[in-house]
């Protein structure tokens, strides 16, 4: 029984066609399938059907996020271990978004809806599974490989956190704790070998603070940079250093306002990692280590 | 149950002293304790006392390696496993190394002893865990970050990978076959979220073919490169690109004839990620995809 | 006759102890030679005796900067091409500075002093001219290899630049035009193949906006960030890119509140260049292609 | 009087289509005019009309070099110096080139033949003058930003380096002296701020070793390097790096076999470098520092 990664995030993007072409164009993922209020779409190195769903919407926000199950008794094994921890478990029917299967579904302390599924169709990553190239030809715009991980605003962040670590066997890597030396104003937690798989900061409830998308290289932090200020996309702050994680990133804003991430580096985790705490007094160098302040963006604004 | 990670190494090494110099300052490895015949190290970003031991010896090789266990129960799970393969299996008492608990060993169908354990003292990563830098001062050499992988060579490939995967529930991520398409050439298993950490080739029995350091990006290939060369250190080849893994690469010997590697990127496996297959034609590119052909000393030169 | 490269600029550092402390360990300069109240500091791939010398003084500031020519005569033929276009000449005789000999010194129009010299000891890079290594071991901090342009305000953008370009054969590489279209209100002027040597921002007459010390890399931009936040530097911004120059960038202070950058990149000049013009309405992108917007610091404090 | 760059090259290529598409698709180098027997190209980042011309030819070779000149009288100024060094020199006519006006063109001792011009068509770099982007869409290929330099091999290499140094005013930044410590196997000579504009080495007359081109980081060589393997160019070696220049580097083959590179970094000169010299018995940490031995290909091949 184990989640295997997040497996997709289900985005409301009002300002439609211009954050299809953003998607497409600028940050580079591909179009697998549409229906009339959906754009499926991958990053080039994930095999399943897609990642990121963007929605139609009125107003900017996430949908749902998604973790891709290894086997498929899984979704029964957890929606047992939900209900013991008193959450309320609904089925999804397979054929409700394309390409998938049966999914279950469920709301957080932090109200997010969360699925969970481990049927997909499997589409490749563009290139052959035999004597493959390290990279598929006619890749456009940022283009990072995969999603990665992410961050979500809510009011219970120790409740919505040990949630995570008893169902689905989270391991916290580092919090960010306030003056009092008890209370956590946000955790990162990760279930693969990563530094965060999904993080929680104190803030609205149900809000998106960004999702981010993996680069390998601090170099194609400079190159995605390059590419946002010709296509005149709003940087929120970066390139720069999180503290935490050790990551390096750029906050930007897709069209519909949305907070997108490209993060790159962050050591590796293990479930014996230890968890690295970051205190209130220090919370600009825990943000971003180079500037060392927080903009105000990073507390107040998300979708 | 579960196999966290490739948690130590010993390595024999005849060329004592040069061998002691060359891991700390060279390579950049950490001394954590030292016996009469034995020199404890670990890489910088480790947590535990160590992952590498140096073993006085009269030829040079590998005299075991280990993977730490996230329980401390999982030592008799996988015993009872291995005993059900049909696999005998010793006890390693307390205090046979210093700074860790009990062990259990066995030996792989290729002769390699392997063991398993759970305790082990954590000595840190030389950073605080409230309010770290990414980085620490005063690291010496290449100073990778982490013990990454290793690859052995065995006669049955097809065999000692099954085992990994049946007993410890690896996956194989590459696989190189012969003309036939049939028989495996060398397979690439891993357990954590990277592209490999134990890999096997054909070839005699018990010996090992290298030992692989992480190193973070590129451009630390260079760095690394330019401390062999100021060091004259041997590079056997790069830095280069393996075709299988995408993980790029600088293969190296220490003064004792091991034959280390700096290993960087690679992409990242899931337990659905599909195996890739490199077929012997083109073997070559699988192993070194800039040189597109073997050296001889890949396939004949192991220890 | 020839101007060589800027060869030293001379920095009034009010925070005396601080900023030898900073200089020396964080930007990482090496000591050459010190008098009561000037220390001597060359980067280290320079091999004349010094780049950088800080004078203890009441207020920041540039007290002079000064070009290096090819020959002992050019002092006088550029005495004589300056007094030709107006400008008084001083002689500063031989033993004022250590290790320099005679000089010539003038007034630019924007109040700043500059001096031209010849002779001065040569006291090498740390590495045998015989077989060298490509970097020296030993080096702390930042460590740029070498001084690279500074970058003064003044009023008479267009004078000053015309100077430069008539009595010493400087090219202008761009400019910064104001909304009418023909006011300059900065110019970036080269005598080597890079993208600038010396810089003129609309401001203050005789005040310094920043001394630029060479990196290579991008990635040497992130070392440098890393090292600015475990030092408490401020940075002013960065990494990030100018659209001028192409250059990467990052600003921050030294303890004295003289602005330091270190640059990388930018494209190689010739004499025959086109000039880039930038105008006002881009004045962001020109300068932060990222931000696309300046802060305010960029045009407001200075030294 | 000063020439100020190599302007450009015009190789023989025998396997004519193959090598036009190579040039074009793979080293991503852009057609700007064809006449029978000739394809003119430039670098993306080149502002003239051309810098490499290939000639559709029996054997694979250099059939000139040619450095363009700051101003027309230029010309009459290097015909009277080489005439004076006892060089005949004769005038070649506007219009034997594409966009071309008149050069002068001389034999070296070491057989090559060289030409100066000053009159060359203006293309631009594909960017506006006015708020360019720092690069422009639509490279293909391993796209260097421009042609950097050549090596070329003859038998009096102190007879021609002397000519350069003294005719035309370049310095030495780099010599390989035999065992007897007076005899030159090879000189790097500069006369732009880069470590060599050009070289030469022992060896045959009249044949060229390699033509390089620039890349402007490390990582640009790994990009390369794969864009070669998916293309099966045959790449000599690399990437590594050069003892002599501290340069990074890939040699590589053209489809009629003339030697390309791909070389990057390298250190600033001026006037006043000091020159650096190798001695026989380093030759292999001189020319491959990783590798620490020549190849046989590198004194044996060229074209």
């Amino acid at each position: 029984m184990a989640i295997m990664r997040l497996g997709r995030v289900q985005i409301r993007v009002p300002n439609w066609e211009k954050s299809i072409f953003y998607y497409k164009n600028v940050l580079g993922l591909i179009e697998t399938a549409r229906d009339e209020n959906h754009v499926y779409l991958k990053a080039w190195d994930e095999y399943d059907h897609h990642s990121v769903i963007l929605q139609k919407a009125d107003t900017a926000g996430l949908d749902h996020l998604a973790f891709k199950c290894e086997f498929a008794q899984d979704l029964d094994l957890y929606e047992q271990k939900l209900s013991d921890y008193g959450i309320v478990v609904q089925r999804v029917p397979k054929g409700t978004r394309i390409a998938e299967g049966e999914a279950i579904r469920f709301q957080l302390p932090t109200e997010h809806w969360v699925e969970l599924y481990h049927e997909i169709e499997v589409v490749g990553n563009g290139m052959p599974l035999v004597n493959p190239d390290p990279w598929p030809d006619h890749l456009v715009g940022i283009a990072p490989p995969r999603l990665d991980h992410l961050l979500v605003t809510g009011d219970d962040i120790e409740g919505v956190s040990r949630l995570f670590m008893d169902v689905f066997d989270f391991k916290m890597s580092e919090q960010l704790v306030d003056h009092s030396g008890e209370g956590q104003l946000a955790t990162w937690l990760f279930k693969t070998n990563t530094a965060h798989d999904i993080a929680f900061v104190k803030g609205p409830n149900g809000r998106l603070h960004h999702i981010a998308f993996w680069l390998d290289e601090w170099v194609e932090l400079r190159k995605a940079a390059d590419i946002m200020a010709k296509n005149d996309v709003t940087i929120d702050i970066g390139p720069t250093r999180h503290g935490i994680t050790r990551g390096t990133t750029i906050y930007f804003f897709d069209p519909s306002g949305n907070r997108n991430e490209v993060f790159c580096g962050g050591y590796i985790t293990y479930p014996d990692s230890p968890t690295i705490t970051w205190t209130e007094d220090t919370i600009g160098k825990a943000i971003f280590f180079f500037e060392r302040e927080l903009n105000d963006r990073f507390m107040n604004v998300n979708s």
